[in-house]
């Protein structure tokens, strides 16, 4: 039997900062389930930066443009309520990518079970390519040490948040940057030693000087542009970047960052490494996952996570998360009324 | 007994590209030979683009700038005249950082022996500091294998002309950067597959672009600047960027350099790092050299040089330098009448 679903479309291309209007909620009809694949009801969707790139026409990226008036694909979890595969069965938790919609309904390997405790959003926060990307950037990438300094931007942020409470529990001194005083104290509260307001006047090179009077051996941007830059004029030797994400370039067709400290590069012998470890090195998430359950699970890390409540709230939900309105990980909740069985 | 030596001074600090005009040749005063100390005639100098940040007040850098009015130091060999130390005779070559003068004194450990054989005069190219960061960034930073595409920026340079074929003897696909066609038909002798010339019209990413249609997988370079962002613009997936100098910056007080590919670190996962090796990784040196030595023995290296004469060239080969006047390494050859014995 075919089944509908709602699923928010990008009906037009992104210039600059995306705007609530770009979306349309429209319905779609599900072919009936054929073997093998499985049908879930969503419970929570999310939004991220990544999301800005394939808004585009072209992305010279890694992932393919969204297609006009197609559903928009994205990170969820849900409830199985129809199996026609051996691996799952009804009232099992899952998560996929058929997100930004009600229902998502695939292949069996398209899902990947949850524990049926815990919090299933955690998934789409520290326990998923979230927290993914901050445990590899500290552990993989910079080889993080204790009593190194490390500088995150974004900090408030999905990644920034759980960076500071892991880096907090292996030793490291922690400079954050946040837009805001609210954001600045929530990051103090949770292990920053310092924090900058990128948003006050005055140049950050000057406000990461002064907030790392000892220079910074780590740093993890999810930024780019300014943010870059002062981390290279405040760099220690053999400094380590791990470079997850540029949000200050995906909202121009095309980037234009003006850098007056690239040549610290070479005389601080620094290391910067992009790195996308959810789509290159899946084969640690299980030691990942491991390790942050436990960190959960005794307090070192607390996900840190804003609500939206309904499928509604998704386009403001992106064009909030671009104009630096969340806290922590933007999650969509939905409710039982957002599903039409 | 004392003895005098002429050596070069910065007698005012350079603003932009330096200039003949800020250099004066002044005589010194040595103090009698001291236990433990040897006297060598320099036969050898050289100039290298990294004492552009030395003539300016600040480097915030490696490297303190010159006292104005004192003898400016380089690198040089020569032959030991005079010795109060059981590690050198009179006769013996060696290489030492008492350079941009006719004559050198300082404790036998600041002195390195050579080889009574071979020519003296390509420790201060291939098989000296020069040679090792070509060596070093293909080897220790790239990793560099077979059938990858390698591009080098100021590929007639010193560096770059050596790179260029160690590269082609290990299998690379090489694209080389220069100014003007006869360096560019002299880096296709020596086994570049594609040339750009940088300072025809046209975008350097555009240039990158046609020349290597298939990406590049490593990029050595001592630019920086747009050569560095055409770089990011044509890299493949994983590509490793080993970045030894930013001569672009150098002549700048503040450089400022507009990149419009930063974003690519991140979607192409490409590592960049700086490194100094001859100040880092001398434990290395002795494997590089012996290396080295049979690669320019079966005529693989033929050491890339452009010769001077006479102590007193110095000031000009320092501008034609940094005004990309020189093709491959710049030598000055100190006649037997530079010294004054």
């Amino acid at each position: 039997m075919t089944s509908t679903y709602r699923a928010w479309t990008l009906v037009k291309r992104a210039e600059g900062l995306p705007s609530s209007d770009l979306f349309e909620l429209r319905d779609f009809e599900s072919a009936p389930l054929a073997d093998g694949e499985v049908r879930v009801r969503n419970e929570w969707l999310t939004v991220g930066p990544a999301m800005r790139v394939r808004m585009s026409a072209e992305t010279r990226g890694y992932l393919a443009p969204y297609g006009l008036g197609d559903p928009i694909p994205g990170w969820a979890v849900g409830e199985v309520i129809e199996s026609r595969s051996a691996d799952f069965k009804p009232g099992d938790r899952a998560m996929h990518q058929f997100g930004m919609r009600d229902y998502g309904q695939g292949p069996a390997s398209a899902f990947e079970k949850l524990p049926a405790s815990g919090a299933p959003e955690h998934y789409l926060n520290a326990m998923g390519s979230t927290g993914f990307v901050a445990y590899y950037g500290l552990f993989e990438i910079a080889k993080a040490k204790a009593g190194e300094t490390l500088f995150v931007s974004a900090a408030a942020g999905a990644v920034g948040s759980t960076a500071v409470q892991i880096g907090k529990a292996i030793g490291l001194r922690i400079v954050g940057s946040a837009g805001g005083s609210a954001k600045g104290e929530r990051l103090k509260e949770i292990g920053a030693d310092a924090v900058i307001d990128y948003k006050t006047p005055g140049s950050l090179e000057d406000k990461l000087a002064a907030a790392a009077p000892q220079g910074i051996d780590i740093y993890l941007d999810n930024v780019g542009g300014e943010h870059l830059d002062a981390a290279l004029a405040n760099a220690n030797p053999n400094a380590r970047f791990a470079i997850s994400g540029m949000i200050g370039s995906y909202n121009q067709e095309r980037a234009s960052d003006t850098m007056h400290h690239l040549n610290r590069i070479v005389t601080q012998r620094i290391t910067i490494q992009g790195y996308l470890p959810y789509a290159d090195r899946a084969d640690l998430l299980d030691a990942f996952r491991e390790r942050m359950s436990a960190w959960i699970a005794d307090g070192t890390v607390r996900p840190w996570q804003e609500v939206r409540d309904g499928l509604e709230s998704v386009p403001q939900a992106i064009e909030d998360l671009f104009a630096g309105g969340f806290s922590g990980k933007p999650l969509i909740r939905l409710n039982t009324e957002d599903a039409r069985p």
